[in-house]
């Protein structure tokens, strides 16, 4: 039991490394035991990282709950992007070496949490605080796709997220019926 | 000479290609020449790749500079992302695999891109019709970076290229000064 405490320990910390190859090796060698126990204490390499990642995610997961409880859906979708991106920041490993593997807590985690961020689209449409000539479903992977990318930009930048998260939220509010029209022969 | 061309062909062809690896053997392979040969007529595989990528790169930034000369900035930047996000979509390895190598040609086109993207960005906040509440600059590594996100989705789509343009050139317009303040307990 304790060698299963460390071992997921020594996973989870290696997730937030950046540039952490996520190997049994890496990871025994950073709790402190052979890797043999550490394959032994949790049946696979597989079972050992989805068990980090699924408790990574897990308090992730549930302050997206949190914030639509408390908050309006559009605000609990500001605040939960911008703590999402400052997540997937500091944990460069958490989507990068995942592809393939066998991950079932993992996998329903994600699901969970495309699920919250859905929440949150819905309930602003319903609001209306957020357009709704865009379907659900597409705004959904708009809004994960860009910000996990500006997540992952190099090097990290507060200033960027931000930049992002109001360009976003304002893009995404309800506009208004006929944009501005410019003359196209004013330069 | 012959030899260099087919070698080129075969390099352009291969940034092309899903999942395709850019070694020499499979770029000599592709042009049915032997990897000596190949090497031979570039001087090395960064002098090919940097050849390949630069002759891919030259006609993007010869359309921005048309595209700033034909229409309005704003304008120019719409269509250019539009393209550009189609470009990189059928263009896989193109940021992949260059990583890390000598290409001086495809950097200081890189460079030119931006500074494209940048005139056009100048040139909508002169007009009014991007806000000026970001910097220029930020502007365009979060215009560059989420673009680059939308064009490697998988599965590439066009409906989500066409919804990011619509909330990001929406969201760089001009925001009235007040948002609509909605009541945060009406749930």
């Amino acid at each position: 039991m304790r060698n299963r405490e460390l071992a997921l320990q020594a996973a989870t910390a290696l997730l937030a490394e950046p540039g952490a190859v996520l190997t049994v090796e890496a990871i025994a060698a950073k709790a402190g035991l052979g890797a043999a126990t550490v394959v032994r204490a949790f049946g696979g390499k597989d079972a050992l990282l989805d068990a980090a990642v699924a408790g990574l995610l897990e308090p992730v997961i549930q302050r997206a709950r949190d914030l639509l409880a408390e908050q309006t859906p559009e605000q609990a979708l500001r605040t939960f992007l911008s703590e999402l991106i400052a997540f997937q920041a500091a944990h460069h490993a958490l989507n990068d070496q995942l592809d393939g593997r066998n991950l079932p807590a993992t996998t329903a985690l994600r699901a969970d949490l495309v699920q919250a961020v859905e929440q949150m689209i819905a309930g602003a449409r319903r609001d209306g605080a957020i357009r709704t000539d865009l379907d659900p479903a597409l705004t959904t992977t708009l809004i994960g796709q860009t910000a996990y990318a500006i997540a992952r930009s190099q090097p990290a930048s507060q200033e960027l997220a931000d930049a992002f998260i109001t360009v976003l939220m304002d893009g995404l509010r309800p506009q208004p019926p006929s944009p501005p029209s410019r003359p196209s022969d004013d330069r």
